[in-house]
């Protein structure tokens, strides 16, 4: 397929090269240009506005949050106003419900076709084309991008025909993984406060119930208060959980969970761990028991 | 070895029949003589009275609560009461650190010894001996027991000297369940009320980032919203819960998401909870949110 | 002085009433016409058009929410484009601190000057001239209106330079009033499943140490469940805590007890309470404890 | 009438004085002897032994916990060995609810008879007779006792039959001022980070809604960051809330109000705040904002 894709970051770059590893003639647009130079060894084109990555039958979206979608979206040169009638816009950045359902309902306006497709995953799963992606948005759509899709993940989920479910599910992910870390920040205060050695405790638990990837990872970053450098940082982690809770207000859906993380997030902010992993809203609970010293 | 076995409800009858399996001569007790029955099958000695089950190198107990180990262990015909100096009482209840605490004093005093042992494990694990032990306690105490705990369980873990360690890391581990099922619970309220599959969203979750079996488990409980017959019961679980809530009081740490839960489970009680399943704290995130109607 | 009002709801024509029995010359604009009746009366000049409003030295508006006041103020025919430059816009609704803070960067650059000037009190306080009113802005536009604020309020408190100061302190004495409704709601549970009678209690109470009106009124409401008719309807209160959780997202402060109202009113909200008073909030406490039936 | 008095503390001590003032034979026991001697000036017999304190129509208590309490009144020589039959203990300790209704059962096998009547107020009402005294006991143990509790208290509320029920809302009393102290200290951290002057904002709330004596004594304690020397201590506070939720335990009754301030003394305490007044729990809402530095 002839396609776009807007934003090489650490993922999109992944991202973009396995789909041109399948074969896909790919058009690349990023704002600092320079990243688009080892996709052009694997066959990329270098798109120097937005314009140029739209010309195809699809463009796909890889952007860091909400406002860098909206910029490159709407406005004279976006991508809404680039785009041909009946192409379709996969946007797989983890962004708010509310923009995604605004980007499906403008898309709609232009004659045109949006998809929410969200990945769960690291840059190195990019890189190896074994995302998971949740996806939505209305099924012909999906059919015709699913050989994009299925370039970029070991597997694709679809969630129905409002592309903001996938944005929900997306972000409820998110939300699992923040409460696996809370949990075993607040268990490991504990233990660790009993004179119990943490990384012993991890290794118990996930040797019993807890064999899941997540706490293995999460539950070492803690035994060894090791949050630097960041794998995903505190402020993306604060920010994905607003945007669950802001959809949760506008469900109406009370999450007193969601609630009691989003002030760890706002606490570990306003205490200076911008630049740490987001695990560190687990240093919260260890400083507040007393076991713990500044975190590193 | 030469051992007594005090409690064999659901747990303990599978647990005194794999000792019995190993080769161990095991002397039974329990309040309600006739579920001693089918082990007398096995080769057991039923004992009827407390102190015939403590006539041996040690003395298992498996029993519900605090209070009904109390009522055993101490006062005039119980276990302090009968066993022999250098004996070893083996605790494999889920107690409170407390507890825990004072029983190793006054077996101490009275020149027996005490090991926390508590398990992991539902029924059907206890009887194929596929349960995980923590253990804690004198490193002699550990040896000598040795033979008996891995004739019980797939894999032992040490946690050093104090015996209510063993018994912290027990309850620190229900939390972490019940940390599980709280996120679940308000994970799958908000998608389901965004309409959303709940059993397409749990298959999602398992077959991703959380394959752990407690999300499967627990997951398709709640997708289902299928809360009887309990297979851990609401009342046990909020007795698990507010002992680690007693024992993190007692070591000043402060744990919001054991309080948040803590809260849950009063909930649920006050409600008409009582023989639903502990997963059912779930539901509560989906009535507040307007999802659901009365539990089932 | 010369000057215009918008909004003449509840709250608003009290406020309207009081400037022209104070001997200002008062144009009202309302979205609903028929409500300016009663104040021409009293000498107002019906506006037609929001314009008609704004040709005097300030104009005062009193509207629902965040969206009103954008509406009124924004575009062609809006406040900002009809007020003379150096006139002054005094903001009395309660709004968000980040629209306040867009105002007055606005009016500033139409060379007009923007107050805040959110009020506390009920309907009956603005009529009787009794409202409390928190002010912030340049000093100049606080002392050139405080003739104006001091016909409307018994007391004006003036909080700096910065207009969106005013509605933060608005917002943080909402949530001040939740927190009493909140404690008392669940204080009440808690004597009331024990037998005692809250009537007597909240007599208890408001005679010893919380002699205060807003445990006098909250109180009673609570003790006999009645939230109807609402006095300050649930979605405001919502949508106020909502506001000031927003305001401390964006200034990093975690406030868990505000998050923990937050989650009461979603839930009064999605079961069915969008009628009731906000102090409804109690009301889950008395049915998360099993002391009540369905509100009334 | 003639009556013990046991344990003549801050508290005790002026209470003491007031029974004797009233013309009331008072014999007065406390485990440190010394404090006794300025009673004896005002006519106080001092009573050696605990017995010495009982021999008279009502024995009052005004203990500091649980533990105080029960050695006192239990074991060979304590109050139930030693009150005549018909004669009446007055426990005016803050204790838990559970301890009450089990004095209650062991004076009633004594043929005894049992009231709780704790207080509301600090040292200096008690001096002053200006306590507000919460009562619950039997109908004719009330009446007898009146004479002295009116001579201690400026206002004497009953609350019917089941002596606990007065140490529950003793209880509830201090669970609602400590949300008053969360309550301000959320608010307080939030508009500080915003630029307002804590003070100003304290003579804000207190000159408007929010008038009773609690939000100006610990507005201003806040508002100072003054948590030395304590007027109640941390320690104390802590107890109290750990006492209702136990009480909330028993009865079923969720407060998650009281979970969050229990967590929030579990943390001030884990980290040093043992001789701060129970309002410093207020100081960590200001250091989770980054508003603050170390408490002093």
């Amino acid at each position: 397929m002839k396609v776009g894709f807007i934003g090489v970051g650490n993922m999109g770059s992944g991202m973009a090269a396995n789909l041109l590893k399948a074969g896909h003639e790919v058009s690349v647009y990023n704002r600092t240009a320079e990243k688009i130079g080892p996709l052009k060894e694997l066959g990329a084109i270098a798109a120097a506005r937005v314009e140029q990555a739209c010309g195809g039958e699809a463009v796909i979206t890889m952007l860091s949050d909400d406002s860098a979608l909206e910029t490159i979206s709407f406005g004279a040169e976006g991508i809404i106003g680039s785009l041909s009638p009946g192409a379709i816009h996969i946007s797989m950045s983890t962004i708010s419900v509310a923009l995604s359902e605004r980007l499906a309902g403008s898309h709609a306006k232009a004659s045109q076709r949006f998809l929410a497709a969200p990945v769960f995953g690291r840059p190195d799963a990019a890189a190896a084309g074994r995302l998971f992606i949740a996806c939505a948005g209305l099924p012909d759509a999906v059919e015709e991008s699913m050989p994009l899709l299925e370039a970029m993940g070991r597997k694709v989920f679809i969630f129905g025909e409002k592309p903001q479910t996938a944005n929900l599910i997306k972000l409820s992910g998110n939300f699992l993984i923040a409460s696996v870390i809370e949990s075993l920040g607040e268990a490991m205060a504990l233990v660790e406060k009993a004179g119990v050695d943490p990384g012993l405790y991890v290794d118990f638990l996930t040797s019993t119930l807890f064999g899941a990837p997540v706490y293995n990872t999460y539950g070492h970053l803690i035994a060894e208060k090791k949050f630097e450098p960041a794998g995903f940082a505190a402020p993306l982690g604060h920010k994905d959980i607003r945007l669950a809770m802001e959809a949760a207000d506008s469900l109406r859906v009370p999450m007193p969970l969601a609630s009691l993380i989003h002030d760890r997030f706002l606490a570990l902010l306003a205490q200076g761990g911008q630049k740490l992993d987001w695990s560190a809203i687990a240093w919260l609970a260890a400083r507040d028991s007393g076991v713990l010293g500044p975190a590193r």
